[in-house]
Formats: structure tokens, C-alpha cells, sequence
């Protein structure tokens, strides 16, 4: 068993707001980030598959596939865009909101790519906000 | 004459649109940064100041001081806010904007900075939308 | 249950050197590090919490609170220091002495951070002293 | 128990070619890397052992001589080289080949590396081909 | 006038030989980049293109058709190529050679660009050929 | 003319004291860097030369040779020392010092190298003291 990691970049705006809380509550756990204009970042991803490497090709997982999938499934609906606004699972409700924090942008990659990359298995997501902010997920629970 | 550049970060969010454009010629010339809902970046800013190094200090300038003034005159109007709604040199008339591109914050940060820093001359306003595209202002024509 | 980490930065002065050993000794073993005078570096931490994420804030963690507590623990106590000299994990005695190695350092970091997070569980300690080097503790026998 | 990773970095030139396949299904499955005059790559490896800290030296590993290890059975071997031609693991026969994938050279690099590092475990062997593709070995099945 | 630099990689192989010196002469001046089997690098190549700033788009230059410019003139060319033997200006005679250095890349890459990039002048162009080891070109010459 | 960079790090311990002055007007002026411990940083040295590409070899300066000039002037002297003990140019007397700023550190590198490097001329030392402050020195005055 090997692990091989390809990483991927996408730039989106997001802001952190619970709808369920008052405006002065959503300032003081949520600060800055509160802003509902939005901020943004140039955020990386990093995904790992875990297999066993092919002995005729050489890999566990083919290159251009992995990428691909990455790209139809998780660049091509986050960049350049607005999580809170575009993007489904980041949609809040008059009520309730999964807010797009770092932890929860990983878990949502996470189910968008578990079970379509063919003869590897889903091993870890990152995801770095900033280079000195980053979430891993390995799957548990969902 | 020596010169001293420190770097400082913002996360901001923005998008490109020429009011005085139609949808479709915004979407042409803009592309994806024509969606207006926006999407976002980690800026770095790398400001370069001019001098003489003081015999006494050893310092162009007051490394502190220039960090204070970073902070106060562009990190604190430009981090964690949408450029486009925000940010007075980026709000846009309803017939022209001065559009948040690389080139125009790097211009923008210059006017903001150009004679504020005591006992040393702005010499270069580096800015970095992602780590692959940056623009330098040297103050030509302003 | 999902892991964050948050980096940052210290910078400081540290040499090797066992009170127990000759001279000659401590250069066989540690070569220039063995030098009194010390030298330096620009370390980098990284503190990984796991939890569960709070189905309300999308936190494992609070950002600020960890960013706080990792300056009071550590960076406080660390940056622009000499550790042999005044961080008293690393001050020796005639004739011992735990000396500031990457190791030893990321152990100490634990020490020190251990407890202190509410609500999530500190993980690991990655401690770089050059971007070549670096040491990961888990917690394992503290 | 500590983890310790020293990074080093090799250039070298390769290429995928799988010599029981046809020249059409070489294109298919290994696209431009299939080129045969072979282009390269700045590989970074890192390394890391996995140990005791010596409670005299402070160290896992003497880093002198886990630098020297590195550099003798590796760095010595690869830097420079054309992997397909000059390393006898990746030079491929009539019929077969063990071709230079990312996740191929760390494999080799792990079984190069096993038991040659004294009083430390081989943990892990990672291998970036770029800052955005990497492979990570823990020796499982060798 | 402002400058705007974009970056792009390219993954190639190469050697360094005088066909018109002896081998001990390509060995005493070359040391290991003589070696005729070849080796590579993960180029990284910036473009830096200077103008005035478009009061209505905020551009110095398109940078889709930048970006375009440079796969098409350079990238496509250089990608995944061995430049000593599929690069027409890096293939030797049978007496002379321009050898593939860092300088004459960045030269060669030049030529290759300027006068192409509509409505900006080419200001420089930088190839690194590690993150250590760079060569900037100004046209000086040229 | 081309303009060729080599970097080269090293590491070192340093403080900023002006014997000339009160403990307080040093604390006032150089802050946490006052401390007479010291504290220290993986410095960066970017050494550029400027030349004619030779038309047989294809360099502006021999490589081997410009990194041996640049361990022997300044590695060798600056790296795991104390800049304020052990290297003279920072050696303060009674009443007076060259405090190592980035700033001066620099324009000593510059004295250290100029006139040493054969066929080609010193063009610029960039010295950095983290990834985020760096001086440039290009030989005025000196």
C-alpha cells in the first residue's frame, strides 16, 4: 500500500454567519469573519489516495484521471465563486447554515469525492484556508 | 542607499465589472472574475522603502513603525473586506469603477502609502494575487 | 472528528552543548551547534487539535482562542529568546542539561500546550528549525 | 517515541515506458510523460525515522549521519541521473520494467534506506516530483 | 507604467556539452550537468510585461491572453521535452552548441516572446532552474 | 547582459545594541531585539552577477566557483556564529557598533564579495532575515 497526494488550487469568497444568532453574537464568536460582504482566499487542496501500485503501470491511481475528478467535481464548483451564495451545501436557510469554516469545506470535499475515484481508496482531504491554516479529513463519521 | 521591503497578508474578496459594459462583454473580457457574488484571495503586499542606512541604528527605517504604518494605512481597510463594496477606491458609479485588479490595488496602495513613511522614500508596491501573478508599482505618473 | 492546525513563528538563539561531556566530546557529537556563542533560527510550529466539529459554529476549535494560547504558551516564552539562557525547560545544570534540539523542543512545546485547548484534544507538535528539518511529537510517554 | 524528517533534493531525468506494451498504448496510458528522450523533474525527498530521544544527546538520530546515509545511498545515486538509463532498479529489460513513477522511486528509496539507519526505524519515505504531486511509503509488503 | 509578471512551470531534461571540447574539458568545466544521458528540473518561468494600466479594463495586458501567449511560445514546446535533443536552438552541430544554462534558456525564451504579447512591452523574463539558482533577461542585446 | 542569482543560507544568532546609549533608549528603539542574549534566524542570501553569457560555456560565471566564493567570503564566516561575537565587522567597541540589521549585514556581505568573483560583476546582495523582511544592496556608496 502506497499513499500518493495531488494538490489543487481554487480562489472563492465565503464569510462565517449563523442565522440562527443574533448580529452581536455571529461579531463575537465569528469576528472579522462575520463580514457578510465576504472576504476571500486562494485556498489549496490537497487529496490522498491509498492503494496498491500497479506493477505493469507504476501507479496506484492514473494522474490525469485523479485530476480530472478533482476538477469536475470539486474546482470547477468552488472557484471563483461565493460559498455562501453558489454553492449548495454552504446555502444557509432562513434558520440554519453549515458554515463554510476550513473544517467543513474539507468534509464537504471529502463527500464529493468519496467512492468516484476508480481502484483507489479516498485516504485524506486538506484543505489550507492560508498557508498557516489547514483542515485534514480522513472520512470518519460520514 | 539601500533598500528594505517587508510583506504583509490580506484576505479580501472582489470581482471585475465595468459598469458601462453589458453582461455579455463583462463575461467576455472578465471571465470567471465577472461573477458578481465575487470570489476572494490571500493578497501578500511587499512594500520597498529607499534610504540611507542611519549610522547610528543600523535601520532605513523604524521597523516597527513601518509595520504600524502597513497595518493602519492598507491591512486594516482591505483585510477581511469585499474590495468592490468596501474599499472607497474600488466602489464602483453606476456608469465606471475603478476595477480591484492586481494593477489597480497595487496603484491604490501606493497613493495610500507615498509620503507617509518618515525618513525614507517609497520605492516599490509588489502585490501578489495568488503566488503566480503579481504586479510592482514604482509611483510613474501619480 | 477532523484535525486543524494553525502555524506560527519564533524566532531564536539556541547552541548544544552537554555539561557532562569534554569539550572535545561535545564537538564530536555536535560539530558547529556546539558552539557557545549560539546560533539561530527561524523556527516554525505547527499545532494540530482533533475534535469533533461543533455542528453550530463548523469550529473544532475557536481560532482566536487557539491563536491566543499558542502565543501565551509558547511564542511569548520562545521568540527573540536564547532558549539555553532563559527558557527554563532548556537552562542547564553543572552537570545536565535536556539541550534544545528539534526534539526536544517539540517535547517541550507539548508540555507546555497539553491541557490548555478546551474542548478539543491537542494531536501533534511539528516543530521546524530550518524548512529541511523539522521533529512531529504525539504525546506519546508525557 | 518522536518522529524526526530531513529533506534533501535530487535532479534527475526519466520517463514512462512500459516495454510489453505498443508505442499507441504507451500514449494512452503514460500521455506526454511517454516521450522518450525523457524530460525531468527537481525531486525533494524527505525522510523520516521514527525513535527515542537519546535523554543525552537530545537527539533521535545523529542528523550528521542520517545526512550522510541520505546522501551516500540515495542522493549520490540519483542526483544527475537518468533514472530509466543509469539507476539499476528503473533500467528496464526487453520485456519489463519498473518504471520511475513517483510512487516507484519511493518505494526504491525506502527499500535503499531499511536498516541502514542506526538506532532509528525507517518511518517513512515521501517523494515530491513537484511542489504537487507526492508519494508516501511506510514500507508496508516489503 | 506598471509592471505585471505571470508565472508557468515546465518539466525538462538536458545536459550541458562543448561538442568542440574533449571530454575531460566537458568534465572539468561541467562537472555532473556533462552527463550525456541527461538529468532535469522543474523550470519556473516568469514573465514580466510593462505598460500602461487600461482606465477602463484596469489591465496592463489580458492575462488570459497571456497565459495563452506563453503555453503556446514556450511551455508547449518546453514541457516534457529533453531540450538538448527536441528543442531546435539547444541542438547541438557537430562542433558548436548553444549549451541549455539557465542564461540561454532565459534568452532563448525571450526571443521566443517578444513582440508577441499585444499591446505591452516584454520587461523580463526570469527562469529559475531550482528554487535556488535563477537567470534574469532584460533583451539587452537582443 | 545577463543577470544571474545564487542563494545560500545560513544560520545565526544576533541582538541590536547601541553601547552608545541608555538601557532604555535601547529597549525604546530596538524592542525585543535589545535582548543581550540574542536570538537568532535562518538567514537567506541572494548573491546576483551580472555578465555577458560566455558563447562557448553558456554561463555568466562558473557556478561551482561562485558557490565556493560565497562559503568560503561568507558561509564559512556568518553560519551557526554569533554575528556580535564572533564576526568582526559586528564586534562592538566601548561606544560604538555596527549594529547586524539586515541592512548592514548586507552592504558587509557586499564588501565581503565584491571584487572576488572573476568575469562578472556584483550586482546586487539581497539578504533575508525571515521569509517576510529582506534588504537589497547594490553597492552605492561603498
Amino acid at each position: 500500500m502506497i499513499l500518493l497526494t495531488r494538490k489543487a488550487d481554487f480562489s472563492a469568497a465565503h464569510f462565517y454567519w449563523n442565522p440562527a444568532w443574533s448580529e452581536e453574537e455571529n461579531q463575537r464568536v465569528f469576528g472579522k469573519c462575520a463580514n457578510r460582504q465576504g472576504h476571500g482566499h486562494n485556498y489549496t487542496l490537497e487529496v490522498t489516495v491509498e492503494g496498491a501500485v500497479d506493477p505493469v503501470s507504476g501507479f496506484v491511481v492514473d494522474l490525469k484521471l485523479l485530476k480530472e475528478i478533482m476538477e469536475r467535481e470539486v474546482v470547477s464548483v468552488y472557484d471563483h465563486r461565493h460559498l455562501n451564495h453558489e454553492v449548495p451545501e454552504f446555502i444557509a436557510t432562513e434558520t440554519s447554515a453549515t458554515i463554510p469554516t476550513t473544517e467543513n469545506i474539507a468534509i464537504a470535499i471529502w463527500r464529493r469525492l468519496a467512492g468516484k475515484i476508480p481502484g483507489a481508496k479516498l485516504h485524506r482531504v486538506r484543505v489550507y484556508e492560508t498557508p498557516d491554516l489547514f483542515a485534514d479529513f480522513y472520512g470518519e463519521g460520514v
